[in-house]
């Protein structure tokens, strides 16, 4: 998606090989004319995969997904990061280490907001190691959901994010894939 | 607002005199067309008080947010919550106590994105203690920006939240005002 790549390029910082600051425009101050272009074309992309349900991680891809499932006329789900396993078993939960932020929280969702019978829309913000991704995959998987593609904006395609989730058999839709980072310097694929 | 209030009494759950969940459509499953709406009716009262950008506290505010957000033109800014101070010193901090939660956190926020000439709204979800609120009003006082006015979806007015900041000289608009909850009973001002 060239908006999205011009804007990285213009006003995206790497600060080295691996960190990618998208805090004024994504992540902390959010474009909200940028996020609207980012969901129509998720939207167009994905219009004929019979999705239900957009389901993204607190809190970077709130936006995005948001304004996806706007477009889509469907419901968001929010899986939330909690810091320690609920003991009251009422909802799906699964480990996940983000090696991005060094950090380990129990992704956690409702069992009540997904069906056997949705067929979801995952949504996030940055695809790298695949962590945050596959940890909705098998919190979808304990409820019978169908994961019917997934949405990202941002793809560190130099991590091994997408070989891992394509592999398993998802279609990995980014909208602006990076061959390689070094400060002050950001390469995308095509 | 009538729809939001409709919605809460027959999709929310009052669990006792202090906790209504509303986990169905506000802050774990999100109605993109109930946000909508709101967002539509916080830039309607807000129209003429030149606004130039929204602030909201992750993550539940960021739904309507980014919505009203989109529908005065004006970018988002998402204050986070982070465990523990952060020690270089470029960004903005103050500690805030949740009551409900009975958790602190740091509530933080680049000044990059704040400056001397913004007129704020502050937008989120609930407001009870209104710790959250006052504390992202000490972050918008640091950047010597000014709150332009405070957007609610859901009032626990039997709590100090409103009295403390209207004292202070802010404006509240909140959308639903509940005078008194018990186990499945909700009862609204007006």
């Amino acid at each position: 998606m060239n908006l999205l790549k011009e804007r990285i390029l213009s006003d995206g910082r790497a600060i080295n090989a691996d960190v990618l600051k998208v805090d004024s425009f994504i992540n902390h101050q959010v474009d909200t004319v940028l996020m609207e272009a980012v969901a129509e074309d998720f939207a167009r992309h994905f219009k004929d995969k019979g999705i239900t349900k957009i389901v993204t991680i607190e809190s970077s891809g709130i936006a995005p997904a948001l304004l996806t499932a706007h477009e889509l006329g469907v419901p968001l789900v929010i899986f939330k990061k909690k810091a320690s396993r609920v003991l009251n078993g009422s909802l799906l939960q699964t480990e996940v280490t983000s090696f991005t932020t060094n950090s380990t929280y129990e992704l956690t969702a409702s069992p009540k907001f997904l069906k056997s019978d949705d067929h979801v829309l995952i949504i996030d913000d940055f695809l790298a190691n695949g962590e945050a991704v596959t940890g909705a995959i098998r919190l979808l998987r304990m409820a019978h959901a169908t994961v019917a593609g997934i949405g990202i904006l941002i793809e560190k395609s130099f991590q091994p994010g997408r070989k891992k989730l394509e592999e398993a058999g998802f279609e990995v839709y980014s909208l602006a894939r990076i061959k390689e980072m070094s400060t002050g310097h950001i390469e995308f694929i095509d």
